[in-house]
């Protein structure tokens, strides 16, 4: 029979940039004892991103904020809403471009993410922030 | 015991923009008297996208408009689809750069947004279009 | 009473660009009989992505692609990750501006996509790969 849990995870970033934190999931899917079910992960904020991606090489990390930060510049004329600093419209934006929901399988107990897949809070304000998580885990105990 | 309901919204948009239609998915959810779980929507278009974001300050949106517009230029002579005018194209792109799908937890009875995430349709055409949205509710009523 | 079902498919794309796997996962949906449930996504790769988007006109998916490879140029001199070639750091970026997830309500028995709706796999490298993705079905058999 189905079941659901849910369970809030705070996670403290202390600059832009990428914060892996595929092993809090994994161990609150581990202590959970799920064997088969779907884990969804939403983010309670509208300037930082939940993201999967490359998790071997950290030039990966360094190339993605590169290409951000010259795609959405900060202190661009064209923004209004400049009330938190120069990051602060970029960061909305950078969240618009990327995600705060994301839904992996769980088989066997673990995530089923592909070899090279962490899941990572992307930081779009420059300064260290705390940012809320709920996962909700939906499946087979 | 989980459940599993699903509902169906229509939203006229009059112009390019972002619509918030928070509102409309928290009554919905009230009305089912879910206690715990996790509404997922679903929009079924190509020309526009579901976001989540501040929902405080006008300006926001204004410069996300305007950030969108810049980027993915109306008339850009790149493009071959032009069949529906000059947004046509931008329309499809702004799209795959955003989303039409969103997932949020559902915690004592009410959506587990953040303080500033509203629930957003974003416009993409510059026509008034009808939007068909389906909402999915799945959990402990 | 819900349950809740999942299946790995295989998909070898020849090239970069989109390929469409609308039939394969209606087939599956199909096969398992649920009538009202939801569908999840999951692609376990971080140079490839997953899009729902228009299935009528290929000019389409061609500007798409045109537009994706202005936006993101292969062999840009910003990155520093170039091990796999001129397009590898590119294919992480096209991946985080896209998504790995989707969701898809099923009703009556069938996928409750738009009219003009298809679900692409997005390939962002330009050699021939072998991609894996996980489906979920959560409903109402």
């Amino acid at each position: 029979m189905l079941r659901q849990l849910s369970h809030e995870l705070t996670i403290a970033t202390r600059h832009r940039g990428l914060h892996e934190f595929t092993q809090e999931v994994e161990a609150w899917v581990g202590r959970n004892q799920f064997k088969e079910g779907l884990l969804t992960i939403h983010l309670q904020h509208t300037s930082a991103s939940l993201l999967i991606q490359e998790n071997a090489s950290p030039d990966v990390r360094r190339d993605l904020e590169a290409f951000f930060k010259r795609l959405v510049p900060d202190g661009d004329p064209l923004f209004e809403h400049t009330l938190e600093g120069d990051d602060d419209m970029p960061a909305h934006i950078r969240t618009a471009l990327t995600t705060v929901n994301l839904g992996i399988p769980v088989r066997q107990g673990r995530l089923a993410l592909g070899t090279w897949q962490g899941i990572y809070l992307w930081e779009h304000r420059k300064a260290a922030m705390r940012r809320k998580i709920i996962v909700t885990l939906t499946g087979e105990p």
